[in-house]
């Protein structure tokens, strides 16, 4: 069974449209900080908000820099591209630069769009379409090691931990594959399942599939997805958890969220010990020993003093490493993990 | 939003092909249970096990008695169609006789059978594809009674369970809708959404389409589907539960089950009040006030005086009505919910 594999030439262009606000431009902001040697500019529509702090280009600077890959870089509720878009992304293609996106609406079901591409010379690549004949998933224990992130919300973070993470094993030189489960961590990385574009009955196993057995010191570092308390995805967060049978999870929480994102009515994040054991509880159904290895918190929010102020509490509290995988760092999560993993 | 409406013209033909085992029937067994008037026959391949107990037909027998549905019966793992069930559905279809199914393997993917289909004068129907553009669950609370059947497994009774509930509030007048969420709830209802076919990040969405507000007396009673134990399919069911914000859950069981069926692993059935603790833990995510108003059991493994002593311990030890849902009736579970629900 083989993974969705993206090849992406770059430079890429990040296109951003005239997306509403930062969380939903997730896809820009990963890329531009992931992989900033690929980014040569962003192109908007007039009175987009959300700025990615790199080179503004139209398609004519684009060209002219060379950029082989335009990318649809934002992931708004829905996955729809808005008709407004067009336009621009017509007036790419037929210039000759490719168009990637990690919509659920796809590139290539839009005629005008194909029609653009066909005579431009360009492909249109749709990053967010699983494998075929995916399996049920089977429950079956394997063998490797495997750690999830999981979140309080959407957009808290459980991407950026999850390739911090990784990268913290990696630099320690621990076999580790980074394994993406969403649009703009399979541009990271080059391949992976769009867990949330499955079919719904084989969800958990997708996730089999994603992370299948391995040599017994190989860390398989998921990307969480959604979050068990958001009633918009949790379905797709809950078979994801059975499906990776994780030995570790990490939460994963932004400082500054008190109620879930997007959703109409009350929805407030519990405390962080409730959320970790309500997830310990539904992983142990597939992974027995599964614990969590800390928490990693977006504090972007807070000062330097508020941040340690919050960190140090959190983790009196919680007795687990608590840090900000960009501003602290993953050093003390993956201590605690690798000690604690038998 | 409209649902996945199906209209299958009568008299059926049941087709089993070579089904391993009644739990692999169920489509079968409830068509035979809840329609009888439109059974007509069934068909197999020779050692085909399962049997309906209606009138054994060949194709001929079948055009002779005017039947002008066959429906492919059975529900495997993973909903595909074996390839050497082909030959008989291929005679179907070339008789005349219409052909409906479930599976997640479309009738109109077969060539050979769609060739056929033209032949005969025959229509196929794919009963497993969900409405196109549903949308993400948006969790806004919203008026009307809902009832949603959670299960400790698979096959454990859930569309029963629901189906004689429903029936119960209709015997008593009481504004009532079943609401199917699977291919033979569709094929009895005519009408519903197989959840389990949904894209993922759509499922809680697609609850909502599929129990839409209402009118404050009116009760909707939604089949449950999967179980939040059951590593297979437990992201549907969390979906399911979140978008159906139920009043009332009723959990549904099998006397003779004790593990988790069709996984590979260590998977028993926990106790029936921590199982009921968990989902009633989440439901209450976008239903606060969701209470449990009893437990379905399916005890046909069980004699007459064992089923009296089996039910009755387990409602004197969980404190709401037990019952089996074919055989002492949904009467305290309907009085159970319609007095707890304000």
């Amino acid at each position: 069974m083989s993974l969705t594999t993206v090849s992406l030439e770059p430079p890429y262009l990040l296109y951003l449209g005239d997306v509403a606000d930062d969380d939903h431009a997730k896809t820009g902001f990963g890329l531009a900080y992931w992989r900033p040697e690929h980014c040569a500019g962003q192109m908007r529509l007039p009175d987009c908000p959300v700025d990615l702090d790199l080179t503004e280009m139209n398609v004519a600077d684009a060209v002219e820099a060379g950029v082989r890959t335009a990318i649809v870089s934002v992931a708004p509720v829905g996955g729809q591209i808005p008709d407004h878009w067009l336009p621009q992304l017509i007036e790419i293609a037929r210039s000759g630069i490719n168009i990637a996106s990690g919509m659920h609406s796809k590139l290539r079901s839009m005629p005008d769009l194909v029609a653009a591409a066909y005579k431009g010379g360009a492909t249109l690549t749709d990053v967010r379409v699983p494998p075929d004949n995916l399996p049920v998933g089977q429950g079956k224990l394997r063998p490797g090691k495997r750690v999830l992130t999981i979140g309080t919300d959407c957009a808290v973070g459980k991407k950026y931990s999850a390739l911090a993470l990784h990268r913290e094993l990696e630099r320690r030189n621990i076999k580790a594959t980074f394994r993406a489960t969403g649009q703009t961590g399979i541009m990271i990385a080059g391949e992976g399942i769009p867990i949330d574009a499955v079919v719904a009955d084989f969800i958990s196993g997708a996730a089999e599939v994603l992370s299948p057995a391995n040599d017994e010191d190989h860390w398989d570092v998921i990307e969480g997805q959604g979050s068990l308390l958001n009633p918009s995805y949790s379905g797709v967060t809950l078979g994801l958890l059975h499906g990776s049978q994780p030995d570790a999870i990490v939460l994963c929480h932004d400082a500054a969220r008190t109620a879930t994102l997007e959703v109409h009515g009350d929805y407030p994040i519990p405390e962080l010990d409730e959320v970790i054991d309500d997830a310990l509880r539904f992983a142990r159904r597939t992974r027995p020993a599964c614990f969590c290895a800390g928490v990693s918190v977006n504090t972007a929010a807070l000062g330097d003093v508020e941040r340690d102020t919050y960190l140090g509490r959190l983790q009196d509290h919680l007795g687990i490493p608590c840090v900000d995988p960009l501003e602290t760092g993953m050093t003390p999560i993956a201590n605690f993990m690798l000690k604690h993993a038998s």
